[in-house]
C-alpha cells in the first residue's frame, strides 16, 4: 500500500530524483513572486498573515510549555513583538521520541510523501514566510522570496530525494539461499528496516533562517527523526511559521505533531544544554566558528553537520570583458550587503595589473574600478535598499565602521535612507585595498559588506594564495578570471586540492555567491568552512542505520 | 576510455552491485579450498610461500626506512620470527600524499578496476594468506582460510561497491539551462570531481586481521584515498602480504606504489601519534574499548569508523526444536573459541524455564544441557582442536582463567592438546550460570570463550534486558528462540530500538556470529559497539567530497 501522498507528490519526487542524477537546472517551486502562480492575493495575503502574528505569541501547542519568549528585532525596525513559547528541553525530546515509533511506520515513501506536502504547504505560504524572512534578517524583498521561499524550500526537497534515495536502495527483505554441494540449499528470508538515529536539532542562523535550515529540517525528518528546531534568536518567526506548518500536515495524516517542534530561547545555555543530551544524535548547524567549534568539541558521537565561517576569495588574472566583470562583482559585493556566506571577502590582483581588452589595468585602477562600479550600481536608491537589504547584527554594523583600519579605502561604506522604513539600517559595502602580506586584515573572516582588493605578486601566487586560504580557513566559494586556459588548469588543480567550488569568468546573470539546489553542491565539506554539502549522499547517509533479522524458511 | 581493468572485472563488480542492491546470496570468491579452484598445488605454495616468509625480513620496499620491527608470536606455538620495515609516519604520509593525484586521476571507473585486480591477486594467495591468518591469530585451518580468505575478499569487494556506486551517482559534468522569460537562458557548464579526503589509516585487530581490514582499506582506496594499514602487532603478516599484492598491483599500472603502506610498530604511541596527524583524515578501527574511545576523544574532524566491544546475547523463550537448538548455540560458543566479535556472551533464560516439544525444561536444565551439548560437540579432539583453534591473547588466556569468580561453572574451560601443534593454547569454553541482577559479572564484554547462561524473570524481562544491554553496551548480534510470534514482534521492535541485527530460531548450518557479505549488515552503526556496518552507503559517502567548477558557455 503506497502512502497517499507519496502517490501525490511522487511526480515532484521523480523530478528532484533526476536533478540530483543529472544536475542540471530544475525547480520544484516557482521562484517569481507572481500572482498568476501564487494568486492574485498571495502577496496581500502574506503580508497580512505575518502582520498579524506581530505583537502577540505565535500558535504553538507544545508539550512542557515553561513561559514565553520574545527575541527578536527587525533590521528595518519595525517593532515585531512576536513571542514564542519556551518549552523544557527535556518535553520535547521526550516528545519526539514519543512520535518516532509512528514516523518510523510510515516507511521511507510515507515519509518522503509527508515531507513534500509540508514542503508544498510552505510554498503556498512564501509570501508571508518571505516577509517573516524579510522582517527578521534584513534581506531585501525579492530575495527574501527568492532565497527564503522556493529556494529554501527547493533545498529542502533536494533533501529530501537524496534522503529517499539512500533508503529506497536497501532493499526491505531478501531470501539467501546459499549452495551446499549436494545438500539442499541453506535458506534465509531476511528483512531489513530503516530507522532513524534519534531526536535530531537543527540550529539555523541569523541571516537565512529557511535556506540554511531546511536541508538538516528535511534530511533528519526524511531518514526517520523526530527534529528540534532551534532557530537563531533574531530570525524565529520564519522557523516557527515553518514548524506550525509541519506539525499541521503531520497531525492531519495521523502523526503525533510533536516530531516536529520549535526551541525558542534566550539564553544560549539552553541550547548547549540541549545540543549535548543523549538523545539528541544530530545536529545541523549554521553560524559562527565559536559554536561550530563548540560542537565540534563537546557533541563527540553525535552526527555534526556545520557550515561556518570562510574566505571566500577571487582571482582575477585577466579577462576579455572588463566592464561585465565589474559589473557581475559589484552586484556580488552589494547583494544583501555581503552578509550571505557565500559573498566574496577577497579579490587577489596581481601587482602587475591584469589585462583587458582595452590593455593592461593596474592595480590601483582595477581596485578604483570595481570601487565605482559598485557605487554606479547602487546610485539608484530603490536599487541600492533592494538589493542591500539592511544589516542583521549590531556585530556587523561595528564591523563596517572599524573597517577602515585594515587596508587603504577605496570605497567608503554609506549609510543609505530606506523610504519605507526610516529606521532601517542600510550600508553599502566598503571598498578595502591592502597588501597580500597584511593577512591580518583580510585573511579572516569579516562578515558583512566588507571586501578587500589584495596586491599579490602574481597570478601564480594569487592561485597559491587562494589554495592556502581556503585549507587553513575555509572557503564555500572561489572564483577566478581569466582568458588563458593554463590559469583555469591551475585554479582548477588548487581547488581540488583545498576543496572548493569554483566559478570562471561570471560576467553575465549568474554569481559567485549564488548556488543552485539540485545542480551546485553548496560547500564541499572538504574545508574548514563547512563539513558537509548540500546535499549529497553524505548528507543523510548517516541518518539512519538499518536493522535486518533473519531466520530459516 | 574505460580503464582495462575496469572492463577485465566489470562482470564482477556488475555482480557485487547487484548483490548489494537484493542482498541475497552471492560471493565473488569460492569459499572451499578445493583444488579444483585454486590449483592442485595451492595449498602446498601457499604453505611453502608462508614458510619462505619465516625468520627474515618482509620485503616491502617503503620509504622512510628507520629499521625493522618483529613482533609476533604465534597462538599456536611456532616461532615465526619475520621482521617488517619500520617507516617513519612522516615519511609514508608524504608519500601517500604524493601518490593520490595520480590514483585520483584514474577515476572511480580505474580505481575500481585496480582495486578488484588487487583483490583478484589476493584470492589467488588465499592458501598463503590463510596460513598467515592462522599462525598469527590461532583461528583454525578452515576458518582462516574462508573467513581470512574468500570471506574477507568479499568483504573488501562488497566497499568497492558501495564506493564505485557512490562515486557513479555523481555525474562528470552537467549543462544548467535556467529559463529567464523572453530573454535568452542563462547556460553553464558544470563540471563535477570526485576527490579523496586525504590520508586514510586502517587500524586492524589481531583476530581477523583481513576481514576486519579489507572493508575499510579498499572503501578508503576505491575512493581516491592513500592507505596506510597499521596491523595490530600481533597478526602482521596477512596485512604485510595484502599491502605487498596491492603495492605490486599499483605499480604495475603505473600508479604510484606508495599509496598503499604498511606502518609496522611496536610502540602504540606510534599508532597515537599517526592517528593525530593532521593529513590523516579517516581512521578505520577494530579493537578495544579503550584506545575506541581515544581515537572518538583525540581525533575529531577526522571520519572514524569504530568497531569496539559489545555484549552480545541470545533470549530464549521457546523452542520446537530443543536439540538443534543446543547443538547450534554449542558450535556458536565453540568457533574460534569465542573469539569472534560476534559471539554471543549472555543467553538469558527464565527462570521458570524453556517450553520445548519434551516439555518445560527448567533453567538448571538448560544450562546443563547446554554446558553438555558443548562438551559433546568438542569431545572428538579432531573436530575440537579445528573448530576452537588457539587463544590469540594472553590477556584472554587469563580472563579465562578468572572466569569461574563470575557465576556458578556449568561447564569448565579445558586445555586441549593439539595433535600438530604442541604448544598451541587450545582452550573450551567455560559456560556460567548466573542471576540477571549480577550485572557485574556478565554485562560486560568478557572476550573469549566466556559465556553466561543468565536466568531472568520471564521472557518479557529477557528482551527488555537485551534492549538495555545493547544500548549500553552494544553489541554486533542479538539471537531469540521461541514459538511464539508475539514474542518475535516484541524481539524485533526492541532490537528496532536499540539497532542490532537479529538472528531468530537458528537451529541448522546458520550461526548467529556468521555475517554474510552482501546480505548481512555487519554491525548497525546504532550502538555502541560501532558506529559504522560492513557495509553501506554511509561507510562509503564521507571517504571522499564533489569539487565542482561552472562557468558560461
Amino acid at each position: 500500500m503506497t502512502h497517499p501522498l507519496f502517490e501525490k507528490h511522487r511526480a515532484t519526487l521523480d523530478g528532484a530524483l533526476n536533478a540530483i542524477r543529472t544536475r542540471g537546472y530544475w525547480s520544484a517551486y516557482p521562484e517569481m513572486p507572481s500572482p498568476k502562480v501564487y494568486g492574485e492575493t498571495a502577496q496581500a495575503d502574506g503580508k497580512a498573515a505575518f502582520e498579524a502574528c506581530l505583537g502577540k505569541e505565535f500558535s504553538l501547542d507544545q508539550p512542557g510549555r515553561q513561559g514565553s519568549v520574545a527575541t527578536e528585532k527587525s533590521p528595518y525596525g519595525v517593532t515585531l513583538g512576536v513571542s514564542y513559547p519556551k518549552c523544557d528541553a527535556e518535553a520535547l525530546i521526550a516528545a519526539g521520541l514519543a512520535a518516532m515509533p509512528g514516523w518510523q511506520a510510515l516507511g521511507a515513501e510515507g515519509r518522503a510523501g509527508v515531507c513534500l506536502e509540508i514542503l508544498e504547504r510552505i510554498n503556498k505560504r512564501s509570501f508571508e514566510v518571505a516577509t517573516a524572512v524579510m522582517m527578521t534578517t534584513g534581506q531585501g524583498w525579492m530575495m527574501a522570496f527568492q532565497a527564503g521561499g522556493p529556494h529554501a524550500q527547493d533545498r529542502g526537497l533536494e533533501a529530501v530525494a537524496y534522503a529517499y534515495k539512500a533508503q529506497a536502495e536497501v532493499p526491505a527483505e531478501a531470501t539467501w539461499e546459499k549452495p551446499q554441494g549436494k545438500n539442499p540449499p541453506l535458506v534465509m528470508k531476511k528483512h531489513f528496516e530503516v530507522v532513524g538515529r534519534g531526536v535530531a536539532l537543527v540550529i539555523g542562523c541569523g541571516t537565512f533562517p529557511t535556506w540554511n535550515t531546511y536541508p538538516g529540517l528535511f534530511a533528519a525528518l526524511a531518514t526517520g527523526n523526530p527534529v528540534i528546531v532551534k532557530p537563531h534568536q533574531n530570525a524565529v518567526l520564519p522557523a516557527a511559521i515553518t514548524v506550525q506548518i509541519a506539525r499541521e500536515v503531520l497531525a492531519e495524516n495521523g502523526v503525533d505533531a510533536n516530531l516536529v517542534t520549535l526551541f525558542a530561547t534566550d539564553a544560549h545555555a539552553d541550547t548547549q544544554a540541549l545540543a549535548r543530551h543523549p538523545a539528541v544524535q544530530s545536529i545541523d548547524f549554521t553560524g559562527g566558528n565559536a559554536f561550530g567549534n563548540w560542537l565540534y568539541e563537546n557533541c563527540r558521537g553525535k552526527q555534526v553537520y556545520a557550515e561556518l565561517a570562510g574566505v571566500n576569495n577571487i582571482v582575477i588574472d585577466s579577462t576579455d570583458n572588463y566592464k561585465g566583470m565589474l559589473r557581475n562583482l559589484a552586484f556580488t559585493l552589494s547583494l544583501y550587503a555581503g552578509q550571505m556566506c557565500t559573498t566574496t571577502q577577497a579579490i587577489f590582483v596581481p601587482a602587475g595589473g591584469i589585462d583587458t581588452p582595452e590593455g593592461k589595468v593596474p592595480f590601483d585602477q582595477v581596485a578604483a574600478d570595481l570601487g565605482a562600479a559598485v557605487d554606479k550600481f547602487l546610485s539608484d536608491p530603490a536599487v541600492a535598499t533592494a538589493v542591500l537589504g539592511a544589516i542583521q547584527s549590531p556585530d556587523t554594523l561595528a564591523r563596517i565602521e572599524a573597517a577602515p583600519q585594515w587596508g587603504s579605502v577605496v570605497l567608503a561604506s554609506k549609510k543609505i535612507d530606506h523610504p519605507e522604513f526610516p529606521q532601517a539600517e542600510v550600508r553599502s559595502p566598503v571598498l578595502l585595498a591592502c597588501d597580500a602580506s597584511n593577512e591580518a586584515a583580510w585573511m579572516e573572516e569579516r562578515f558583512g559588506p566588507i571586501a578587500f582588493v589584495v596586491k599579490v605578486a602574481d597570478t601564480a601566487a594569487a592561485i597559491a594564495l587562494s589554495e592556502r586560504v581556503v585549507k587553513t580557513h575555509g572557503a564555500l566559494t572561489v572564483g577566478l578570471y581569466t582568458t588563458q586556459q593554463a590559469v583555469i588548469d591551475a585554479m582548477t588543480a588548487a581547488t581540488l586540492r583545498s576543496q572548493v567550488a569554483l566559478s570562471i569568468n561570471l560576467t553575465g546573470g549568474v554569481f559567485v555567491n549564488q548556488s543552485a539546489a539540485y545542480s551546485d553542491y553548496h560547500g564541499t565539506g572538504g574545508n574548514p568552512a563547512a563539513n558537509a554539502s548540500y546535499a549529497d549522499a553524505a548528507f543523510v547517509a548517516n541518518r539512519f542505520r538499518v536493522v535486518q533479522r533473519r531466520y530459516h524458511v
